[in-house]
Formats: structure tokens, C-alpha cells, sequence
């Protein structure tokens, strides 16, 4: 399938069906229940998190699980029901491709890993979900961009928060115009990081806390103004005397501006606890806080001088949703809401910042 | 009196009393009454402010008005109790000085008429309010600066948030180490401007949002980490065609790099309504929204995974506050907290971000 004939499909079942993620929910309501098989690499944390959602998904099953550690494999195998023929380390991923019950690899891999086990997936013939950042480079992003669509298969990045349920009613809130032209987007993420891990190893991790934490904070600028930036500036502020940071960057504070006018100030920080967005507008703002948590966000509106508490719309969680999109873009042919092309976007804009940081001077995109 | 002597003063008293801010108030408190004569120069919105809050006084009292509309300045008169032998317009205001009831002169004009009226002032042989931000420029600030250190009389900078219970409550937080080292200040303030006034005139406001509100986000930044800025970038947003903005910038928000590393990341518009400030420290934050308003500032507390409300002191309101603290000052010789020193450095810092704005890159200070 070409990029063009992609497109021609998306434009079809848009013409069909609405926007497509849209598209897809109204999609999964209409059929029976049909799982997609998903192969998870890498066991780690948020593996963890994610395993136990397969339970609410409605057109998605983990059928295989790619570890290192075989005795973490079949442990993990028995709880989620993976048979043994299943369970792949890394030196026999690659012969995936004859396991039919696979149809997607999820790699939760370090990001320093993310590109090569893509196309190595995407040589296997299976369609990827691909944690975020999607790789250490905008080079290799577009390599996987281009690996996935040379084998017909879909790659999608794990942007999660595009399936939540309070920030999809934050973005629906400022579509509609209840708080009248974006203005101002307020972005705060980060976290006080514990020393010995990969995320502190450039290598592995590809930068420090903008490749982890402040990526929300882009998201968020991103998603919620619905435009792309057309010039960055950033401030970094890191301890390099602090062993955690020998390699990687601390605090990278960034700021962005959009064609419209509107502008984002955006935190990102190994050093301390943030997790929130804010949305100003000339008529009122709309803020969440925590705002992308994996659970419980929570948003409050301002309008006419008064703030209240905003409610989120209920429906299936973050994790579960995610998954069955993809299984139901392979499955109708539409294109993810969130394709490897959303993650080069970002990729390309986190590559601006830090050379804004680094020259100390604005960086056009 | 020479800066040398004045420093003297300040150090003697700082022996007998503590610091001066504090020792103000206790002077206040073991003192009878006596109150200090001030004459309010322009009779604008912000006098509409000032004037009532001399009731609350117990060291000053309003005995000479200053204005270009001599039926304004008998209405006023009228209503604050001012003689009519305390009225003055702008052309006669020079006799102000062969009026032994006036001790302090306040200019609450339009910024480009600050420096003017505070060097008549001090001429006159009168100590000085100067609303902030203290001049259009730092050399004309400088200026100011020296003309009142010539003439042996105080300056003071009208930064009443020093004298506001929240503020003063959340730098008590910061400083006692109750949410450990401040690592990020976030500090946001605008508003939607009207068309139509000075503060759209280049001549009359030297700038746009930066020098009116987005003075409150880069004072917030210095109080509450309690230092000094040493590097600047900053983004400009301005829609030109808009005729509020063909002689100031709307939008330009910026950041500041301070030497423990902590950084603030800032908000200044006349786009949206904005007054916030929180920082972050390694153990929790403090925040306040509205952070920096007349009244009802609001405080939460954020440790131990929990955020709670965090109750402001009750205390004098700041305006009188304010009033009290120059006129203790000039009763006692003690330097006030916010000098003409201090209206210089954020003078400084503004020239530095708006230069920061205009060349795209980040300006050392």
C-alpha cells in the first residue's frame, strides 16, 4: 500500500463514516466482538500497566510476550494467558512472522530500542504499536515511518492521552469554542527521577526528561490547540554534578508559537512533580489537573467568572481504547489517529527545542 | 544624607530591630499614632484604589491632591477630607514644596510620566511612591534613583504585593523550606486590555502587557525564589493589525534562568485573563490563584501527594500596608523593602526580555 492509496483508503472511510476516530468507535459498536492478537516486547513497568487493560478491550488479546528473561516470560505467559509457543526473547523475535495469532507488536521497549524493533516487526509482516517518544532521532522515525509502509503495515504511537476520556473533552471543549480562541496553553510535566535506570542513559533513553515527561507537555500544546508549531525557544537548567544527570538533561523549559497567534509555555523536569495543561482562551479557560495521569484527571472550566468543576464523559479507559484502535484500523484499513507521522511531528519539534536550548536562540519549524 | 550614611542607618536599625520589613511593623505597633502626609498625584482609576484604603492608615494620611481637572481635584477633595489649599494641577504642582503637610508624594500617572514627576517631587523636597513599573526605561529609573539620593529623600517602588498577606505567606513557604528547594515557578498574569487608554500609547506605558501585568509574573518569579535572574528568553506573540496593538506587543511571555537553578517559566498578555503563580520545590508546591489581586488572593498547598487549601494570614490590607511602610521608613530613616533599587532590576530584566523577544535568542543578565 502506497502513502497515496493510505491516504485514498482514509478518505473513503471518512467519506463513510465521519472522522476516523470517530469512525472507529462507531465501527466497534456496530460488530461483533473480533480480537486482533498483540505481541508485547519488553516486560517492563509499563508492561505492567498495560497487560491487565487486554481485559477491557473489546477487539484486542495479547497472544505472545517478547522478554529477555525466559522465566519472566512464562510467569508472565500464565497470568495473561499466553501459551508457550508465545513467548519470544530477543534473539528469536524475528520468527514472529509464522505466529498467525500475532497481528501487532507493541514495543514498550527504551526508546533507544524502539527503532530497530520496529522494523524488525514491520519485517515480520505485522502491524506496530510504537511507545512515545517514537525513537532517539527524527532520522529514525522516518525511517520506521518508512520501513512500516514499504511492508503495508500500520505503526501507530502509543499517545494514550488522545484516547482519555478528559482529554478528549478538553480538545472537544476548545473546538466548540466554549472558552472563544485559544490563547495561551499553560503545559507543566515532570517527575523527580530515581537514579539507575535506562531513562538516565543516553543511549537507551535518546535525551532526558523532554523524551519522557515534557513530550506531555508538547502533546497537550499540540492537541489542544489543534496546530503545529512555527517556532520554538527553550531554556535548559541541569545539575551535571548530580549523577543522575550526567548524560541526560534535567529541567528543559520550552515555549511555542502557532500560526494563530497563540503561544504555549511548557515545563518539562526530571526534578519535581508536575502534571497538568491549561487552556486560555479570550472567553475562559479549561484546565486538567492531574491532566494525563493514567487515571482519575480531572478538568475545571472557567467561564462568565466563575470555575467549576467540568465532568468527564465516561467510556473505556485510555489503555483499552488505544488498543482496540489500532486492531480496528487494521482491521477496516482507516489510519490511526495518532500514525507514526505524529510521532516524526513530534520528534522533529523535541530535535528544534533542544537546539534552541543548546544555541540559545528561537529555532523556526 | 549619602548612600553610605543611608546604609548606615538601615544597618543600625536592622542591629536594634531585625530586618527592615519586619522592623517597621514592630516600630508601628509600639508607637502612638502619627501619620505622614501624602499627596496623590494623578487622580486616575488606580487613585480610585489608593484613596479609600487611608482610612485603614495608622501612619498616613492623604493631604494634597494632584490633578489636571481642577473641578476632579475639589470633588475629590471633598470626598478624602483634602483642603483647598492642597489642590494642585501639573503647572503649579512644583509649589507642592512650600507644603508642610505633604511628606510623600505619590505618582500614580501614566509610566512615561513617572520619571518626570518623581525628579519634581524630589526637588520639591519631598520623599517618593512611584508606581510601578518604576519608568520606561532602566536609564530613566537610574536617573530617578540618583535624583532622590541627591535630594537626601526615599523612593519607593508601588509593588504591593510585598505587603499582601498570600504573597508574604507563600515566600515564608518557600524560604522555611516547606516544599523543600524551589526547582520551577510558573507565574501567569494578563487580561483582555480595552481599546482606548495610555496604556496602548508607547510614550505613555514605555510597552505593552510586559511592563503593566507581566511585571506581576516576573516579580512573583523573584520573591518567591529570592533571586536574581542571570539569563532571559522570551517569545513574542502580537497581532499587529489589531489597532489595541499598533504601539505595544500583547503577548510575550518569558523565562527566567536563576543561579541555583531553579527557572520560572512566565506568562505576561493583554490577550486573556490570567493571575497565577506556583512553585514548585523538590518536596510539594505552593500556589496562588488569583495570586496577585486586590483582595482575596488564595493559597493551596501541595505535599505528601495531597493538596490542600492553605489559609492567608489576616493582616493589614496591602495598600495601606503599603503607605504605612514609606511613611515608617521616612520616620525611622530604615530603607523600604522595595526601593528605587529594586523597580531598576526588574527595569533591567524587562529591557532584557524584550531584547530577548526582538533578537530571538537568550540575553545574560
Amino acid at each position: 500500500m502506497t502513502l497515496r492509496h493510505s491516504r485514498r483508503s482514509v478518505m473513503a472511510l471518512g467519506a463513510a463514516a465521519g472522522l476516523a476516530p470517530l469512525s472507529t468507535s462507531a465501527w466497534s459498536q456496530e460488530r461483533p466482538e473480533r480480537k486482533l492478537g498483540y505481541a508485547i516486547v519488553g516486560l517492563g513497568q509499563y508492561a505492567d500497566v498495560i497487560l491487565p487493560r487486554f481485559a477491557e478491550c473489546r477487539h484486542s488479546r495479547v497472544t505472545a510476550l517478547v522478554s529477555g528473561s525466559p522465566e519472566k516470560a512464562r510467569r508472565y505467559g500464565a497470568q495473561y494467558g499466553v501459551p508457550d509457543h508465545g513467548l519470544y526473547d530477543y534473539a528469536n523475535f524475528d520468527t514472529i512472522r509464522d505466529n498467525p495469532d500475532v497481528d501487532i507488536v507493541y514495543v514498550i521497549l527504551p526508546n533507544g530500542l524502539h527503532h530497530e524493533y520496529t522494523l524488525r516487526a514491520a519485517a515480520a509482516g505485522k502491524h506496530v504499536m510504537c511507545e512515545k517518544p517514537m525513537a532517539n532521532t527524527a532520522a529514525e522515525a522516518e525511517d520506521m515511518i518508512r520501513a512500516c509502509r514499504d511492508a503495508d503495515r500500520k505503526l501507530m504511537i502509543g499517545y494514550r492521552c488522545r484516547f482519555e476520556a478528559g482529554n478528549k473533552e478538553a480538545i472537544r471543549v476548545v473546538r466548540e469554542g466554549e472558552i472563544g480562541a485559544p490563547r495561551i496553553v499553560t503545559a507543566d510535566h515532570g517527575f523527580p527521577i530515581s537514579p539507575n535506570q535506562w531513562r538516565l542513559n543516553r543511549a537507551l533513553a535518546g535525551g532526558g526528561s523532554l523524551m519522557d515527561i515534557g513530550i506531555y507537555s508538547l502533546q497537550a500544546a499540540r492537541y489542544l490547540t489543534g496546530e503545529e508549531p512555527v517556532e520554538v525557544s527553550a531554556m535548559e537548567s541541569t545539575d551535571r554534578s548530580d549523577p543522575r544527570f550526567a548524560e541526560v538533561e534535567d529541567t528543559i523549559n520550552f515555549q511555542l508559537r502557532f500560526p494563530s497567534g497563540a503561544v504555549a509555555n511548557c515545563v518539562s523536569t526530571y526534578g519535581s512533580h508536575h502534571n497538568r495543561y491549561r487552556v486560555t482562551g479570550t472567553k475562559g479557560w479549561i484546565e486538567a489537573e492531574p491532566g494525563t495521569a493514567y487515571g482519575d484527571n480531572t478538568l475545571r472550566l472557567h467561564r462568565d467568572w466563575q470555575t467549576r468543576p467540568h465532568a468527564v464523559p465516561t467510556g473505556q479507559n485510555q489503555f483499552s481504547a488505544q488498543l482496540d484502535h489500532l486492531s480496528i484500523c487494521v482491521m477496516t484499513g482507516a489510519e490511526p489517529l495518532v500514525p507514526g507521522e505524529e510521532g516524526l511531528r513530534d520528534m522533529r519539534i523535541i530535535e528544534a527545542i533542544y537546539r534552541a536550548a543548546r544555541e540559545g536562540r528561537s529555532v523556526a519549524l
